[in-house]
C-alpha cells in the first residue's frame, strides 16, 4: 500500500463500479482494515447503506445510484419488456435504506428520469447515468472546496466534525474537500477534528482520510469544542449536510447543531458545504426533516467492547438540525449563499 | 451481590477505611467489574488518584486525606520524632496526582492543621479527622441534595454530566445526591445523562450507579445534548465541579461549558452543586485555573481497541470552565448562591 500513497495521493474512492458491480471500501472496518467489498445486487447494496458500509449524503446517493443499474439488470433478466415494472421493489428498498440524507432519494429520482430513454437492455443507460452522477459530484466537491476556501483567512483554524470527506462523497469531500483545497494553497495553521460519537467518523475516518493525504490532524472529544474556541481558538466550523431546507436548515450529524451554538458564542464562523443535490426544497424547515434514530448499541458499546451497564436506556438520534440563522455561509457548486434564508437559497437554485 | 441491593440501597462507597487501609472501588472497571483494591501506603493512594481508580474532586480529597493517614503511619514508623518533616514527600506527592480538583489541596491542608493535636503516634488522630471529612462530605451532600431538589419542578427532566455521584465523593454525590433526593420526591420525569467522552463517567458510572439505585436513566451522546434540549425539553441540567474561583467560573468535566451554552439557548436552567471546599478564592477567575491534559491514549483506545488511526494528533482537555455568568444557581451545604459572583459567594463562605 505504501507505494500508492505518492505525495499528493488520490483521495480514498468509498464507492466505485468495477467489474459489472458495486465495489465499497467497508467503513465499519477503517482505519483497522482497508476492505473492499464487492456488491452484485440491489438489495445488497441496500443493505450495505443501511448497516453504513457505506455512509454520507452524497456517496449514499452515488452507491443507490450504481445500485439501480444493479436492480435494472435483475429486472431486465426476469422480465425484459416489464423491467421497469419489475425494479420496482428495489428502488423502494433503496430509497428505504436510510431515512435522512435527501441526496439517496434525489439520485434514485434521477436514476429513473431516463428510464425512457432505455431502448432494450437499461444497464448500458443506467450505468452511464450513474457514472454520470459519480463524475459530477467530484467536479461539484472540487468546486465547492475552491468556493469554500476562498472564505478561509490565511493561517486558518479550522474544526470539522464528522467525516464529510472522500469517504462520504464521490472522491474528494465536501467540508473535506474545502480543507483539502485551502491545504494545498497553504491557508491552514490547524484542522481539529471531533472524534463524532456514536460512530467515531471523525477518529475513524476523518483522521484517517485527512492524514493518509498529509493534512496534519488533531482529533478532540466533541464535548472539547467549546473550550477548544475559547482557549485557541477557531476561525471556521466546517461540516457537510445531509438535508437542507428551503428555508436554510441544515440535517447534519448529531452535535453539528452544538458545534453551532458554541462557533456563534465565539465569534467562529460556520460553513456548510454541500451540493444542491443536498437540498430539499419540499421540506420547509429542519422542524420536518425526519431525524434517524439508530439502535441504542452504538452508544453502549465499542466493537465488542460494552461501555455501559446493561439495564440503562439510551437515545440515539444521529442527526440534529442547525437552524440557518446559526449558519454564515452555505457552500454549493453553484455558488455560496451567505446568511441563507429562503430566497437566497431559491435563486441559487433556479441558476 | 443480587441479593445486597435491596430495595432502597445504600449507595456505592467509592473510598472507604477498614483494617487499617484504604479501600477503593476500582472505577476503572466498572461496569463490568465490581473490584474492590487495597491500598496500604500513600504513594499507592497518590497513584491510584492519578491512574483515576478514585476521580471525582470530593472522592479524590476523602482518599487523599486517608492516605495522609497511611504516611503518617509510615513517618511515625521512621522516626517518631519527626514523623511531621518525613511526611512531607508523601504530602507532596498526593498533592500532585491531580492538577484540576480543589478539594485534593482542601483535605491535604485540613489534615495537616490537625498535626498540632497529635501526641505520640499520629496515626488516630489522623484517621479521625479523615473519617469526619468523609462523614461530613456525606452529611454536606445529603443537604445539597435537599437544597438542590427544592428548585425542580415536578415533573422535571432533568441532563447531568460525567460523574458526580457516590462514587465520586464520600457516599451520595453532589449532581447526583440531588438527583437521589428529587427521586426519593417524586419529582423526576426524566434523567439524561451524557455518556461523556473520553472516559465515559456518565455511561460507566453515572448510568451504573442511578440504575443499581433504581433511577430510571437515559444515555446520551455528548453531542446530543442541544438536540435533546430543543426537541424534548430539559429542565435543569445539574453538574458537580472540581474547583470554583472566587468569581463564580466553575472547573468541571470537559464539555460542561458546551452544555451550559445549549442550556442558555435553550432556556434550561443550569445548577452547580459543590461543597465549600470546591471553592478557591485564591483563584479570582477561570481564567487562572489549571486545567488538566491527559493523555491522548484516552481519546484514542477504549479498553484495547484502537478508534483512531495511529499518526493522528490528539488534545485532551479534560476539564473546561463554565463562566459565572451561565449558572443559574451554586448549590453548596451551607445554601444556594442564586446568579453567582464574588460577592454572593464570598458572602456564602463567610456564613
Amino acid at each position: 500500500m505504501a507505494s500508492c500513497r505518492a505525495a499528493t495521493p488520490e483521495p480514498v474512492r468509498a464507492v466505485d463500479w468495477r467489474d459489472g458491480a458495486v465495489v465499497l471500501i467497508d467503513q465499519r472496518r477503517l482505519p483497522g482494515e482497508e476492505v473492499y467489498v464487492q456488491l452484485r445486487d440491489a438489495a445488497e447494496v441496500a443493505g450495505a447503506i443501511r448497516a453504513m458500509v457505506v455512509r454520507g449524503a452524497p456517496a449514499i446517493g452515488i452507491a443507490a445510484a450504481y445500485g439501480v443499474v444493479l436492480a435494472s439488470r435483475e429486472a431486465y433478466r426476469r422480465e425484459r419488456k416489464r423491467w421497469h415494472v419489475e425494479i420496482e421493489a428495489d428502488l423502494e428498498r433503496l430509497a428505504q435504506a436510510r431515512p435522512t440524507a435527501v441526496n439517496l432519494a434525489w439520485a434514485l429520482a434521477r436514476m429513473r428520469s431516463v428510464f425512457d430513454r432505455v431502448q432494450g437492455d437499461p444497464e448500458p443507460v443506467l450505468l452511464a447515468e450513474a457514472r454520470a452522477i459519480h463524475e459530477e459530484d467530484i467536479a461539484a466537491n472540487r468546486r465547492m472546496g475552491e468556493i469554500g476556501a476562498a472564505y478561509l483567512p490565511s493561517g486558518a483554524t479550522v474544526l470539522t466534525h464528522c467525516n464529510a470527506g472522500a469517504l462520504a462523497t464521490g472522491g474528494y469531500g465536501t467540508a473535506l474537500g474545502v480543507i483539502r483545497t485551502a491545504h494545498a494553497r497553504g491557508l491552514l495553521k490547524a484542522v481539529y477534528a471531533t472524534e463524532t460519537r456514536p460512530w467515531l467518523q471523525g477518529s475513524r475516518l476523518t483522521a484517517w482520510e485527512l492524514t493518509r493525504d498529509g493534512i496534519s490532524t488533531t482529533l478532540i472529544a466533541d464535548s472539547a469544542a467549546a473550550h477548544l474556541m475559547k482557549v485557541h481558538g477557531v476561525d471556521w466550523v466546517v461540516v457537510g449536510a445531509d438535508r437542507i431546507a428551503a428555508s436554510g436548515d441544515v440535517a447534519n450529524k448529531i452535535g453539528t447543531y452544538t458545534l453551532a451554538l458554541a462557533a456563534r458564542a465565539h465569534g467562529a464562523k460556520f460553513m456548510v458545504v454541500a451540493p444542491v443535490s443536498t437540498f430539499d426544497t419540499s421540506t420547509a424547515s429542519g422542524a420536518a426533516i425526519p431525524i434517524e434514530l439508530r439502535t441504542v448499541e452504538e452508544l453502549l458499546t465499542v466493537g465488542d467492547k460494552q461501555l455501559a451497564t446493561a439495564n440503562v436506556g439510551a437515545w440515539n438520534p444521529v442527526f440534529d438540525i442547525t437552524p440557518a440563522s446559526l449558519i454564515d455561509v452555505i457552500v454549493t457548486e453553484r455558488g455560496a449563499i451567505e446568511r441563507p434564508n429562503a430566497s437566497g437559497i431559491s435563486v441559487l437554485l433556479k441558476s
